[in-house]
């Protein structure tokens, strides 16, 4: 039992100095070296956790995900509405704040490297799967409710609203005055509210 | 006139070796003394190009982005419909062949790397601006034909297709089976259905 306590606190730990380094200084900071000193290990500590740099960043991927997966949940806790579930769902990948915007450029950095390198792209392809199910799941609450429509392909619509939230983020990281928070929020309100007004017909 | 010839000739030689590269091998290869040996220049030569690493890959960026406006321009010279100019501008930035996956491989691999380097950084926000622009300019056009309402807000239309597309993009990369060319477009059209359809209304 102290064990199994022990190891999940050293990764929540190992998790936090990635995050702190991925966010100020980028991906190329996630050397072994940088880390166990961020987080007070030796290398030899950390060794035990990876054996080499491309598993490092899955775990740094993961830690983002897992940010972004933990404020859903307890967002869920506070809604009934399936629709507004849908919405915060998507919210949490939009770079609507500086902790957003700092987790979106960790998020496309680490896709940008995941393109050539087999195990991230897996964990790419893994999240964006789970995201899409996770929609997917919430619309068809909606669909259940009568909030949507019953036409509706509930999988084809996840994909395209995960999809713009995606480039909403990204156009939102390259001009962040172009694309405010405010904008960002509207481009997805719109979105929503026509696969409302379908409900509707 | 001879000079200005050599220079674009040699401009269009350099970006053909920097795609073939880029294309083949990711960012990671661009470096000068591959680029100059891809090229079959000298790396002396290639320094009159270029200045450091980080000019070279604003050069492919910009490499692909030229890429996909060419295409764009040539697809327009026959289509006299709007809408249909529309949906030519983003399926440009799907990644639905063995090209424009390739295009959309670097262009994302770039945009990670463009996070924490400025000039990158530029090249990405006007390359977005751009490409609003001119979605925007035929959604005008469209607008002017009564085929999309007036109060459609064309410049937030534009980016939320731009969104759309980049984040089909995105899932199609790394879940090919599960976004395949033909979802892709279907999300596309699903889309700009909508779109159509509000105009109609």
């Amino acid at each position: 039992m102290p064990k199994i306590v022990d190891h999940e606190a050293r990764r929540a730990e190992l998790a936090a100095a990635v995050w702190r380094l991925a966010s100020r200084d980028g991906l190329d900071s996630l050397t072994m070296r940088r880390v166990a000193a961020e987080a007070g290990w030796s290398t030899g500590a950390l060794a035990h956790y990876f054996d080499d740099k491309e598993e490092l960043l899955v775990f740094a991927f993961q830690t983002v995900a897992d940010r972004v997966g933990r404020r859903i949940v307890k967002a869920a806790e506070h809604t009934r509405d399936p629709l507004e579930l849908v919405r915060t769902q998507l919210v949490e990948g939009l770079a609507i704040d500086s902790e957003r915007r700092a987790e979106v450029r960790v998020w496309f950095a680490f896709l940008g490297l995941a393109e050539t390198q087999p195990r991230l792209a897996k964990a790419g392809r893994d999240a964006y799967r789970l995201w899409r199910e996770r929609v997917a799941k919430t619309l068809a609450a909606a669909q259940r409710q009568g909030l949507v429509d019953n036409a509706v392909d509930l999988k084809r619509e996840a994909a395209a609203l995960i999809a713009l939230v995606d480039g909403i983020a990204i156009q939102a990281t390259f001009d962040p005055r172009a694309v405010s928070a405010e904008r960002q929020l509207e481009l997805l309100d719109d979105h929503l509210a026509r696969l409302a007004i379908a409900s509707a017909r």
